[in-house]
């Protein structure tokens, strides 16, 4: 066991001020991984180096790639985007303040999907309390029913609710559907829907022309150089955030200290790069494990499934850099810890090996006093122990693992968290040369839907009273009888004027309009 | 396409009455996969009768697996268990009856983990609406401030709170630890704690004999032929989902029927077996490929999670029946589509090929009218483009799914899906061979635990006022020097009478209790 303890010491890393740790010790890598990898490190290091000082670092849209600058505006590549940011910061504070000022409002209703909802929800659920100056909703997809359960919870109370649509496009069609459902419910029960609503989106996009047009409230930026998965410390976080009523500026602070630390360009000093050359070794470079995420605490539950979309976006890609096929990515999944233990940790610890490990610890147990639930034991110490041991058993199963430890769930350390983990998947898509700030495939399956949309009117448009089967309907419009089928049960199932009499096999299955 | 169609038609299962279906077209086996795996098929077929009929199914804890018989009392082998079942549900939709009669009681809080919560949890979501009779609550972890959280929120409503232990050993710790906070909390705001507290668990339990000592509302059984896993069926859903106000007959029936139609022993009628066959043939039945699965559907968000569990904790197993290692196991993450087409199916598109996926489709988009948000279109028409689109063009980029249809999110279509993923479970276990019944690893974890749980004590008592190093205090203790570190600096972050100072490494700190 010493040399576990010293391998647990040579690695070690911790901040002093923030009171976070990486854990590494219970990777096998073997002694000549890291000096392996270092030329590719120092790649990353320039390359990281160069986006931060405004380098096209997303070539293929030809952007900038600015989240850091979010939360250190000075530095910022120029003096206007600093006084954009900082004005932009700023104009939302007082606005949350004139908000809660004005008593008008206790709810707020998030519309957004993707990288612009998952970060509020993150956040919202890891650092409220029951002090929150106003209670967050959301709209995160375009289910009607899943919108009417948010809605109707919602009806009594929308005069005192603000919506705040954020799509940096402005074109996402759940988001835009989801703003035109709220808005019937508004008007429907006889309010101006403008005067309640923020629009958080690019400036000149389709939303922001349609808020200024509807005389909204108020329109915030988003900018061409911040990625939707790496916005929640932009106005796509801010403006909900600061509105439930947390210390936002603690956690642009912590993620500041953690960008601050993650920029050291010594290797063993830098607990981003550590945590992508992790990621390197379990995988070899190539995704070949599933990075399982187990926080040890309630308020983390959701940081799993942001790191899902953080991770898996930014490196699940086709091409590289040079334009060669290479596939790559990691995926990611997990809920939180000790609970899990009760359900897949079974497969951990026994089944297919295709995974590591990343616990979180978070130090802290609670606040105040805890009673003892065994002589000298409190509900912490079998979180602690739940941990400590499960770590050890797939340890000695051969299973890996990295430990995150926080103090405590802070605006701060969450801050610091999602920073360590930005520059991480940052460093990893160097390492394996991948553009890890665009997402070409969700334009793609947006295409794929349209033209699916297109289809379903145009079944629609050529039905009649006459039954007739998807085959036949298909050949008269050219189109492909599964695709015809599948519109027209679609039709079934939700236009009462659209009968069905069933055949043996779907192709005997006859479509009718009454 | 016309062979994707003539493909479609060829393996296409639909069960008129309840309108499930299967398309397993889009799964790029061989034509002579099937043929091949009907002695696999037939074999797990023969196992599975013996299940239902009451054979030892799960051999390594020497039990029978009669989760079907929960929703078919009288398919159970014997007439006393029949009646014990018949009674049971009896039993508890008076109780549930009696509750709502007396109108005392608005919340319910389940005090459980693992399969003895995300069953209730699951169905919870899904099937709630506006009009429950309780509000659901839960506490599944032993994190303290997760407690709180939960407390805090239902302290001004506690008199009107009835409490739901589920364990069914009795034993479980963070179950035992939340029903001691939670008695705390009772006590704190001086209410008798037993006179709110029903109990669901095993005879002669821990739990059970606490709940008869100090004279809780009532008890009700858990069998030891239902896993927790498989249990929502049981009393552990059946308490808490009465008492919301589910249609749990609904629930159950539907499970039934779809019990009936999984028993049929021709493969290719068998939705269930074509499951199976399909994961077996992702994975070359060892788990190569990950299952991501994705309702189309907020309400089934829960279900992926819920499939993790029953799939993961059944099939990740290290030996087969046999005693052969075999490390088996399938993994399973996913959220809910379209929105996770806004966070990781980019990976699934363009990056590393190690999934299959399961597409969950719902028909109808909501009970009354929609509004049109595009001439002519509605929000459900987007949910089913953007499902049909992301099924094609992730088919087309050689990413094979499976999908799975129901016409609407109902009690009776909720527990057909259950079942029809409970069947396809066991199938999947009697191809690979492994027992699908036990958990052997989680028991081990909880050994683990206990070490680590018991040398916090240690460590506790041997701090002095003279600042010690782990080293020091660990060859004092015989316990290595790492673990007593954490317990250290577990110990120093939960108890202010434990004093660090820190090193310049772990091996430096000095902690000492002033």
């Amino acid at each position: 066991m010493n040399s576990l303890w010293d391998r647990y010491q040579q690695y070690f890393l911790r901040d002093t001020a923030s009171g976070i740790s990486l854990d590494i010790s219970r990777m096998r890598f073997d002694d000549d991984f890291l000096p392996r990898m270092e030329p590719l490190a120092q790649r990353a290091f320039a390359a990281m180096t160069e986006l931060e000082n405004g380098g096209i670092a997303n070539p293929d849209e030809g952007r900038m790639v600015g989240h850091y600058w979010l939360r250190a505006p000075r530095l910022a590549p120029t003096a206007d985007l600093t006084a954009e940011i900082e004005d932009c910061n700023g104009a939302i504070r007082e606005f949350a303040a004139k908000v809660h000022a004005s008593g008008r409002y206790t709810e707020v209703l998030l519309i957004g999907i993707g990288g612009s909802a998952l970060g509020p929800q993150f956040l919202h659920d890891a650092l409220g309390t029951a002090d929150d100056r106003m209670a967050l909703h959301f709209l995160d997809n375009t289910d009607p029913q899943g919108m009417d359960r948010v809605l109707c919870a919602l009806a009594p109370r929308l005069e005192h609710t603000l919506v705040v649509v954020v799509s940096k496009s402005g074109g996402t069609a759940e988001t835009r559907n989801g703003m035109l459902e709220a808005e019937a419910a508004y008007e429907k029960a006889g309010l101006n829907f403008g005067k309640h609503a923020v629009a958080v989106t690019g400036a000149g996009s389709a939303l922001d022309t349609y808020a200024e047009k509807n005389g909204w409230l108020v329109r915030f930026p988003m900018w061409d150089w911040v990625g939707g998965r790496t916005s929640v410390m932009s106005a796509v976080g801010l403006v909900p955030l600061w509105l439930q009523g947390l210390d936002m500026q603690a956690l642009l602070d912590g993620a500041a200290a953690m960008d601050a630390w993650t920029r050291t360009t010594e290797t063993l000093k830098n607990p981003a790069m550590l945590l992508a050359l992790m990621w390197h070794c379990a995988g070899n470079g190539r995704g070949e494990k599933d990075m399982v995420v187990l926080p040890y605490k309630d308020r983390l539950v959701l940081f799993s499934k942001y790191l899902q979309q953080l991770v898996m976006e930014s490196l699940g890609k086709e091409l590289d850099l040079d334009g060669k096929k290479v596939n790559q990515g990691i995926a990611v999944y997990g809920n939180k810890g000790s609970t899990d233990q009760h359900a897949y940790v079974q497969q951990l610890r026994d089944g297919v090996h295709n995974f590591f490990l990343t616990f979180i610890e978070v130090r802290k147990g609670r606040g105040g006093v805890s009673i003892e639930v065994e002589p000298g034991a409190v509900t912490a110490d079998f979180l602690q122990g739940f941990l400590r041991g499960t770590r050890t058993a797939l340890y000695e199963g051969g299973r890996d693992s990295i430990t995150v430890s926080l103090p405590e769930v802070t605006p701060s350390s969450v801050g610091a968290l999602i920073a360590l983990y930005e520059r991480a998947v940052g460093f990893y898509g160097s390492l394996v040369n991948v553009n890890a700030y665009h997402q070409p495939g969700v334009e793609a399956g947006k295409k794929a839907a349209a033209g699916v949309l297109k289809l379903l009117a145009r079944v629609k448009g050529a039905l009649s009273a006459e039954p007739q089967t998807a085959a036949q309907l298909g050949s008269a419009l050219g189109e492909d009888a599964e695709s015809v089928w599948h519109a027209l049960n679609h039709l079934a199932a939700n236009d009462p004027r659209v009968n069905t009499t069933p055949g043996t096999t779907p192709g005997a299955d006859a479509f009718a309009l009454t």
